[in-house]
């Protein structure tokens, strides 16, 4: 079995604090920075010019102006697959920032030299704040594994390391993309806990805070619109009467429902591979070399309670004309989101003996479902929901010429007779209350006293 | 909304309890038992004759022998649709029984005439046992909120009790299956009641009693399989080693996280809608009417704990020769899963104004889904989970042929000199130990201290 | 590869022809049938009792009444997944008698025994009428090559063949269940042309006949209302006119464009697998059996030109009182289909090496589409489109009313003025004619002139 | 229903066709290119500049060195969803150029001033030649009918027209997006016709010929590999020999078929739905406008035969060392597309009225689909088939070894006795050919006679 830990997944990511907090940080000798050397920026000043650098299969070149190696560039070579819009996307590679931090401290803490575990904490904080994006080009039309990635990451914090520490981009001296910075590791512990981490940062700083955001919004409403009776519909035809307020109670209760599912699925997100290694059993690492990992990446995560976003003032969308484009931006999402799940459900159903080499497409569609649920919950919120009202002219009209409230009369002279008087009035086109007299069911008063609808909204 | 109420589900549901158990059943009134009248052998005994019934459309024929009446009949004319094979789930119309057998009694608390309530109390319970099951003719393809299932259930409990009552089936008196069999009720509470009981009752008899042994059979195979070493692979190819008993580990792993999932959805499974009749609002109901409904409910199918079926002693398939069929089987219900939850999906995401009308075929694949997982977890279980035998020798010889195990010298020589090792090796035909001291990286003393499969089980 | 040959698929089947017919089929030697045993009664006659028969491993007890033997009865004990509503799909079944009575010909041509090849036949023709569907227990959940249900089927043509011979059920003499009635065949060659042909017969009894009857009705529908012009709706909102006949034309086109799809993919459908035996090479047959007994497949299906069933009478439903319930089942059944859809895809996509292993739930999910999609087209058509009725009169008050007739006014007066008067009358509550001379952009007498419905119903 | 005309799609687009080609292409009015104004460097020099648009929602501030307009801006402050890499793809706003030049040549046929014609053409030229990527900034996820999209092509050539002639951006004089270079159209024809195009487009040019590469690729192996014989194996089991040429065969088959497919759904894709204006009817347009309009775009795009890219030299991987990865990349491209059409799917089932409000994510999935499996055909033809080596040593000794070759005996000794000969052979781990003889079955002769791999790879 993979080793699996418990992380309790906090809400102020290291991905977004601020440098100088990072620099200060418990074990990131902070004191050691100013001996970093700089970029250099003659060395990368043309993007043009190459270096040449090897891997196993032979020589490749390798744009100067870019930290990534020889195993990189292989892959772009041999996946040339949909472009820049396919690249592993970027919560993937800040996760592994963090993670290749947190393995660099505890690496040190079991014996690497300080002064290259310093240089790989530096360059992966650089990774986790999203710094050095431009230099992962890598699509996710990769090994399913996500190796590439993963050496990609190795490649570009070494080179890294080693410009700070003054040596020779491409040279591994002294920092080793392998035997440094993937020290005690291997793709298939680091990418699942890449993807643990990068798929709880987006949810809980999108999607939740999205569905909050709609939440509220729908709960006001709900609040607002608690006086107003309209007529309900079943089958798209009428049926008996609710509030308003009622209505868009579902509504609250179903982004609550969808809330509810998502945190219940998080504690499985929570639990990271980290220290399996390359089948799950730690060959190479030390004993608790795993929880301190996952310590440390809650560490740098995980410092505070869950702060929501404020609800910014509705956009100024003209009173009474909603906006139906919201709406259809919404549910094209949810049809995304339903395609995208299919295609993380076929991939999770094809691993195979000790590893599923469908990762990258699954976080990919993982995150992409987060994202687009999480800005358009926002985006529907902030210019619909906001700015709904009630027309009461009309939903007075339409429920007040509703044949459907014939159902208040069931309890009183029973279903048969109550369809008949709506079937008539139907067929005559005339008033339940006429064609309840005529029927001789019933009295005008009587018909006044038993059709009420504001007493039609709930049990008595 | 809906007003949703909890019912703590249990595990000894009415379906299977005995007749004798039931008849003393508080509030049933066990002693009036004898003084109804018995099935009329007479008037049931002929499948060609006839009766004429009446709904708002005109007359129709309806079978001498079934207790269902003219909207039933109604729907079999217009809903040609698929055949025996597509007919609404027995669970549920299991569970409407429980429901109506519930809210019958609640009825009476509030004042129906106990000898009615007693009489659809009991017809109820048949429905609940499935005696009656011949009697629901109507497939999936209805309307899409239920109602005609739900007035065929109210049918065949009415007609069943006015004929204990010693009444003519087919003329609603003494029990009119509108103002008596669904008082205070509406399809659309009934019928998402029926969906979540049925649901429930499913998911706690078949899916996760199946899924429990086939984790039991799993964690035994893994507890017996501890000591037996073997290559690991991954992306099909050979990886480091590991034991047979950890990967074991890792599927008895997937098998607790799919219960552990289910169990997570169950609270929301548990929120009943009953008593919120046409729109969710209530009408036509008692305050409290819900509430107590539920807790019959509760009372009727929740009464101990789970008790899981007693693992039975395996097949006699032949040792060592495990059948693959049970894996294509298994397989093929999980293809089958996959589906059946898009169209759940799809039928979820189209609902209107204040009713969504997909939910026979929503709950037809659900229970679908529950039943074919619950099953073949058994049958893949008992077929084949239990006969697993290590073929040792075989494991050992892939084992330490795999280049693979050079994975354990990259903490002593780096990962460039490893990858050269296996490539060498893999090039020349020759193993590891030899290419190694032939290309001077280590001494064979060296080799044989450093590569020991048993000892690359784990972090040191 | 396996071998393909194409069949010219026909539409009045074997599986409907009747008996008499069959009888003096050329080849069949309908003399020779009196001299054919009937079945034995007595030795049929109890349900609870049994014969023992072997397969390789151990004994067996199989009902006396059933001519399965002990490889079927195998199957049941391993595979107890789902119940009756998950067996074979008759059509399968039906198409397995119709292949392996066109194998024992080719067969008999190729130097089998004339009696026991016209056995064979004999029983295989039962099979193909349905008569002995009671003889085929297996679920759809057992081998994903179907193996099973090519067994149970040798079985019963061997045993029926065996009866009618006077011979001994269960004894294999003198007609053996692999070596006669299997021969040249294997499991991996006849289920997927059983596929094909089970597939084909339904998409072309059931499938097209329904569409076809959905298409007409609309076509009908779209041709009634060609006259009456009413206001079209984009975004579920007002927009320009058109006709209600050219609304219905859309949905026609549909209907088109969906049987013009099917029909597309039926070729590769009459491409029939027949002959490939194990893997596809045509192993243990003789050179010309495949396309011999293509041929005598497509003899026995294809005999004149499809068919299609009487359009009968529409249903009574009230003038003017569509019943939306029709609509729902639709929906419902397109929602299944979506799932179905995917459950094929999915198992499509796990073929390994030379086999897929998942083609009794992809012919199940198939068969199951084309039978929805077909029935419910007929349900449809029959219970919903042929009472469609046009509401001039309200048809006529929405379209007056609506706003969006302004578009008429884009190429007199520009987009910009345009929108203008119609936001301006909305504002106000105003008509469009009033607002437009307010805001002096035109006279009343062009506004007359330039804003005709039925003048907006396509280009000038 | 849409006017659907009927377009011959060919291979050499205008999209990558040269400048200069263009400028000479009549009714452009090549020598009049000089008289349009460049590019204003002044005001598009600095982006952080703003001129200020107004739209019927009021005042917008549009950054100065872009060519959209008030409505762009609006939309992407409405629907912030999802980033960069959710924008409308490329192939779509090409293919918008290709359609408003063809619009803009037949409006001028119709009367529009040749000298807004004639920037209109020049201006929608460089959107479909990909110049004027950058001013398409809107998300796939706004209105559902791709209205926005629409306006933003319409501003973007609008002011870009402007500019040539020496106007005010902004100023909609002297050509106006609306009222000229959407003139005779609506977003609800030319939205799903430059779907249409687009679509088209990309599987002609990159789906097409992906496949067709990794079908010659697979094809040479299959003839290179003719005289190979191996094991066959179907359930992951061993099973009977076939050459491995017949095995690539199947492959071969299958990228036909899918070939197949892809062509047999182009016919629906050549239907345009340019002329139907709103809701389908050609308001405010000539009568023949829509089909002088698909006959420019069939000119614009279809000048030649398709042109199919010359098959490059394989990668460099070493020989016999198949990178499986490139298997990876590809199943998670499947996966991927499954997922993708069950959005499509979802979306599709949607339209309500006159409209399907999911056009835009339909369209994204699509194009991401082809362009997905087209590149990765190319990926994996290049990196993985081309390179593929048969094992021959292994491939001889796994066949030889097989127990499966005892099938072969089937014709001579029956089914049972081969069956118990396989059977004790594995039991005892001898030979077949010794268990045959010492069960006393066959002699030595007969079996060397009788099981010859060469001889069991079809019928004889």
């Amino acid at each position: 079995m993979y080793r699996a830990l418990r992380l309790l997944a906090r809400s102020r990511p290291l991905v977004r604090a601020p440098a100088a907090a990072l620099a200060s940080a418990p074990g990131l000798g902070g004191a050691a920075v100013p001996s970093f050397w700089p970029p250099n920026a003659a060395r990368m000043a043309s993007q043009n010019s190459f270096r040449i650098e090897y891997d196993t299969f032979g020589e490749l070149k390798v744009p100067n102006d870019k930290y990534y190696g020889a195993q990189t560039v292989r892959s772009t070579m041999n996946f040339k697959i949909g472009g820049v819009t396919e690249r592993m996307p970027t919560p993937v590679i800040k996760a592994f920032g963090i993670l290749k931090r947190a393995a660099a401290e505890v690496n040190q803490d079991y014996g690497l030299d300080p002064k290259i575990a310093n240089a790989i904490m530096k360059a992966a904080d650089e990774v986790a704040e999203g710094k050095l994006n431009d230099h992962f080009p890598l699509v996710v039309w990769q090994t399913g594994s996500g190796t590439q990635t993963n050496m990609n990451v190795n490649e570009v914090i070494s080179n890294r390391a080693i410009e700070m520490l003054g040596g020779e981009l491409g040279s591994k001296i002294p920092v080793h993309p392998n035997d440094h910075v993937n020290k005690s590791q291997s793709s298939n512990d680091t990418f699942p806990t890449a993807m643990h981490i990068a798929a709880a940062i987006e949810v809980h700083e999108v999607l939740l805070p999205g569905l909050q955001k709609l939440h509220d919004a729908l709960d006001a409403k709900s609040k607002e619109f608690a006086q107003i009776i309209k007529i309900g519909r079943t089958h798209t035809q009428d049926a008996v009467p609710l509030t308003l307020g009622q209505e868009f109670s579902g509504y609250v209760q179903q982004v609550k429902y969808a809330m509810t599912r998502i945190k219940a699925a998080m504690p499985r997100i929570y639990e990271l591979a980290a220290g399996g290694t390359a089948v799950g059993t730690g060959l190479n690492t030390r004993i608790g070399f795993a929880e301190k990992v996952a310590a440390k990446v809650a560490a740098l995560t995980g410092l505070g309670e869950l702060i929501l976003p404020e609800n910014e003032p509705g956009s100024s969308i003209m009173p009474g004309k909603v906006n139906p484009t919201q709406c259809e931006a919404m549910t094209m999402v949810a049809a995304q989101v339903m395609g995208n799940h299919v295609a993380v459900t076929v991939g999770g159903s094809n691993g195979h003996f000790e590893l599923n080499v469908f990762k990258p497409m699954m976080i990919k569609n993982v995150l992409h479902s987060a994202r687009l649920l999480g800005d358009a919950s926002v985006s529907f919120t902030e210019n619909c929901v906001v700015g709904i009202q009630a027309n009461t002219e009309r939903i007075n009209k339409l429920m007040n010429e509703s044949l459907m409230l014939v159902t208040a009369l069931n309890p009183h002279i029973g279903y048969d007779k109550a369809a008949k008087i709506a079937k008539t009035a139907h067929k005559n086109g005339s008033t339940l209350k006429e064609t309840a007299i005529e029927l001789g069911y019933l009295t005008a008063e009587q018909f006044d006293e038993w059709v009420k609808p504001k007493d039609m909204l709930g049990p008595k």
